[in-house]
């Protein structure tokens, strides 16, 4: 019922409450964990269409590529010395229709996820990508509060 | 982080699922599992209010409360034969309004729900209980699917 977790984190602190739960699943019977970093592209493409403003979208995907990677590691760190077996996934996309397509392809368990599961920035302009997972996903959701 | 479950339940198919969840998550840690059900007010005032077709509203009522603490009974037979420990409410009101209220009184760790945590009639009505559950909580929520 627990046992493979996906958990879509964009590393905010809400994210980081989601993995205390993950943490405490452990001994509801979780085995493995999914953690999935979407680096949402359509802030890429917003910046690519206000390249006059002189900011080089490739080096903000770059960097954000480069910042995804350094903390998923950190995640994945953390999950492992809690005795978890992980895998961890940085795709780029609409967040919550990667974090769908993972929950299928990855066949879990169940999604833990914080509530504002994506940064406040992005949600203000882009919409709460939780409330769509939460509507949308046939797992069962965990839901962490800020 | 799991010590005290709220479980909202409307006795359906998709509630008792999400009583599985629970007595999986006893390993996580939970102790105490407060069960509610609500009965909807908004129905028996809709009925109230067409007394003219020769239904008594007040008998509906009775028998919706006796059929509440029958299937609450059991439930919290269930439940107590789990090792948990159980307390059982019935309030009559807006479901959702009086599953937050709980939440806050009862000061639960997280709430588990079906994720049509109230009959498919009612919901074509007045609209999903849970979603708004899920919006407004303070709490954790563990949305189970059908």
């Amino acid at each position: 019922m627990f046992k493979k977790i996906l958990y879509p984190t964009d590393f905010s602190d809400v994210s980081k409450k989601a993995l205390d739960y993950i943490k405490q699943l452990k001994d509801a019977g979780t085995k493995e964990v999914v953690v999935l970093h979407v680096i949402d592209e359509r802030v890429i493409n917003k910046i690519r269409h206000h390249s006059d403003v002189g900011i080089d979208a490739e080096e903000i995907e770059k960097s954000m590529e480069e910042h995804a990677q350094e903390e998923i590691s950190k995640v994945e760190g953390e999950l492992k010395e809690s005795g978890f077996e992980v895998k961890s996934l940085i795709d780029k996309g609409v967040p919550f229709r990667e974090i769908l397509k993972a929950e299928q392809e990855e066949n879990v368990s169940v999604v833990v996820i914080g509530s504002h599961g994506v940064s406040c920035i992005e949600e203000m302009f882009l919409g709460s990508c939780s409330e769509k997972v939460i509507r949308k996903s046939s797992k069962p959701v965990l839901v962490v509060r800020r």
